[in-house]
């Protein structure tokens, strides 16, 4: 197991993608966001929901993975989003993944139908698994009922560790319920990452035994978000943490991944940024104006983007 | 407009989908139970909920499309389900089933992003539509909020009639909300067709102007639904009403889909009609056996089916 010791911590950004006027995936942009958070000291989850991953065809996501790694980004910083609804798509692009190196994939349950037994989202991760029949296999399972539809119980997960405990490396908790992240956390379970969803746990995860956070803000707020990874005990941690939140929370107030496009492409100085697929809609310039100024009178900034 | 005057009307049946056992699509048995199901007076949509069709990919689909097709059935007797989460996959699926002639396609809203504003949704038929790009296309609404977790408003059929009033040719209204569909067939748009999506509403549909129903059960219990179309208006409609909702009850107290395919293998005498994808997970021997018997103290039999 020597080639599994190494497992994600810190923080990981659902990375945006970029789209042409004709709503096109643009890898080289995505290349360029991809080296500009990495030089901020985030890891990478390529088609989280942040990344509007699932507007994207399968095709569409394999070819824009290989392009990274063609780019020469480090496949062990990154974490794709490999959940797709049907197994076998699921299973292609899992094991696509895997045979390109990278150190986990975060998987959704398949989202489209509801009010499924665990029985039934126990077979679908262990026929994900044994399809994909490498050892190299590091899932993470995605936990985001607000937006899946689908939960992921915890003795889901104690069911799936205890039959793939090689496998089952942890889970990005999305649900927004602190109780929910601290009942996971209390399990103890071995060697299990626990990742807030959010930012705005991110403290509380790290105190409570957790290993970091995944979060869409962190497409625009790595290096703040990752200080406080990084000094999580000490003193001024909870001033960190507030001003995390401050930021945080005005994003909130808009549509997230329109809202964050718009501050890439404000900072980026590209238009294009503000692209996003169907069923979204770009902010209004004027509300992008108006977003902007919020940030700005936090003090706010996007250092050496363009 | 003279090739699009013809629209659908009377009972569809989502096509449930047989995988072996290994859990690949099996064409050779979909296309035996859509010659069935046509023998029965019942149009098909293929890829629709109860075919598990989000369980399939992009490429699966279309190479049972193909099959179909090639197989001899005729493509003006075919609805298929076409919406995907991306718009890329949208696009494809509903081009080709065009192209091949199909006479419909019925098209969910993208599933994955939930709170989405009717802006939104309007953005994404709109953008499918222009893609297409292909006069032939008949759009019928699919709405079913308690498993896409997606609402298709009434404000938002309005916008999409007003704006392309010759795609747009109806809706199945999968709710389960009577006065929902009561509400859209009050507008009373021009030759826009309305659907239950439950025969548990044919009746009442029917004489609110609707025009059929498209229903899971339609797989096992086709002739009997389509009567009760075809005889909506004589005095017994409400006792055949009756008949068919005892048989959707039953089936109702089971996992719906698992439920049907079983009916199936018992009076197609093929154990694997029982196979389903994960999530799903087979009835047990004794609950099939159970179900079956149920069935058969109502008198029910799936007649010609081996």
């Amino acid at each position: 197991m020597a080639e599994k010791s190494q497992k994600f911590s810190g923080v990981l950004s659902p990375v945006l993608t970029p789209f042409s006027k004709d709503l096109k995936p643009e890898s080289r942009r995505l290349v360029e966001h991809c080296r500009w958070l990495l030089s901020q000291n985030v890891a990478l989850v390529l088609f989280g929901t942040t990344s509007e991953a699932n507007s994207l065809s399968l095709e569409e996501k394999i070819s824009l993975l290989d392009d990274l790694i063609d780019a020469g980004i480090n496949p062990s910083l990154l974490m794709p989003g490999t959940g797709c609804c049907s197994i076998t798509e699921t299973v292609q692009l899992t094991s696509h993944a895997v045979k390109l190196g990278c150190k986990g994939a975060l998987i959704l349950p398949p989202f489209y139908y509801k009010d499924i037994s665990d029985d039934g989202l126990f077979r679908s991760y262990a026929e994900t698994i044994e399809r994909v029949g490498n050892s190299a296999l590091n899932i993470y399972l995605y936990h985001i009922p607000p937006v899946s539809g689908v939960s992921i119980s915890l003795d889901l997960i104690e069911r799936l560790i205890i039959r793939y405990p090689n496998v089952i490396a942890g889970i990005k908790d999305s649900s927004g319920n602190w109780k929910n992240t601290q009942s996971i956390l209390e399990r103890r379970w071995d060697d299990f990452q626990v990742f807030a969803g959010s930012e705005r746990f991110l403290l509380q995860t790290m105190r409570a035994g957790g290993v970091g956070c995944i979060s869409a803000t962190a497409n625009i707020n790595p290096n703040a978000i990752y200080n406080l990874y990084k000094d999580w005990k000490i003193n001024q941690a909870d001033n960190l943490q507030k001003q995390l939140n401050q930021v945080r929370t005005i994003l909130e107030s808009y549509p997230m991944i329109p809202a964050l496009k718009s501050v890439v492409s404000y900072y980026s100085n590209h238009p294009d940024w503000t692209m996003v697929r169907p069923p979204f809609i770009s902010l209004e310039k004027e509300t992008q104006k108006e977003l902007i100024q919020k940030l700005k009178s936090l003090g706010f900034a996007m250092p050496n983007l363009d």
